[in-house]
């Protein structure tokens, strides 16, 4: 995970993480377990059909209660090529830019720990999905995606082969990458 | 899957959803399996730190390209209390909104299609998260949410076993359900 750098510049290099304050964070949670036990949380209103809208506000962590000074909208909707209205990103859409996000925070993360100076980072994809799952047509056919691309084109002062290991460490650390590869157990109650 | 109902007044139920549209693309798509075929897609961009931007545009399905009349922006970032500018919801609070909207969505078209007037639809989501996983303090650790709840707050025209089965079958039927409760294959690939 350490890595000497052969950039003689290292400190001159700023994608906007704070790898101090991430690495003193990584220090005061491995001293204090508790305090690295989460809760992340969404609440979602249907509004109307397929529209609805996801608020996101504190969370549980670093042994207490988060807030924050603002709380976040997602909306979603499906496409009028199913007869809705098209308000806003489908769900899997939402999924697939949380994968996005995560896999780009971490490359800039790593990059900075890294002293790699990032020019620009742009994740490109594509998740398949046959809808015979989804429209009950074919019991044998699942309901999510068989299989999701993603494409990284990066511009950094670093060689291909430190690019690519960017993205590695970058797939190695991401909480969302480990949520859509492997199984997670959802608890569905009602009323 | 065919329910009768006994509610008098079925055809008066409007919870917005287009099921005769829905059913008439599920008999298309049963004679046309190419047609059902589909690429979801998203591009993000990095913007500085941990923020940043994806865009959902077009997709491919029913045997072509698809476009839409607008694009969607979604924004991701980390919160201050890990040194980033919170202008964003995290990655896997994306993760929750995506699921939420997906079981959301579709509560109100098995409801539709099942005659019951839904009045109100809340999901209230909570995913469980050691970071000893994201920060590397421990590799026993996954770096994904250990379990996920989903609370569904559901006033509608039909009895407390009939909500449940409409939540139970929106389950059956989600893509995002799916991609988070099982494994999905994610390709990476650099430049």
């Amino acid at each position: 995970m350490t890595t000497a750098t052969s950039n003689a510049d290292a400190s001159k290099v700023n994608n906007g993480v704070n790898v101090e304050a991430l690495l003193g964070a990584r220090e005061a949670l491995e001293k204090a377990p508790e305090a690295a036990q989460f809760k992340w949380r969404a609440s979602c209103e249907w509004l109307n059909g397929t529209h609805s809208r996801s608020t996101i506000e504190g969370f549980q962590g670093l042994g207490g209660e988060q807030t924050r000074e603002k709380s976040f909208k997602v909306e979603a909707d499906h496409p009028t090529q199913f007869a809705s209205e098209d308000n806003a990103p489908t769900p899997v859409e939402l999924l697939l830019s949380g994968l996005a996000s995560c896999l780009t925070a971490g490359v800039a993360a790593v990059a900075q720990r890294r002293g790699i100076q990032l020019h620009s980072v742009k994740a490109t994809l594509e998740g398949d999905m046959d809808l015979a799952g989804i429209l009950g047509i074919d019991e044998d056919v699942r309901n999510g995606f068989s299989a999701i691309r993603v494409h990284f084109d990066i511009k950094a002062d670093a060689s291909a082969d430190d690019i690519k290991a960017l993205v590695a460490q970058s797939q190695k650390r991401s909480a969302a990458f480990d949520v859509i590869t492997n199984p997670t157990n959802v608890y569905v109650t009602v009323n």
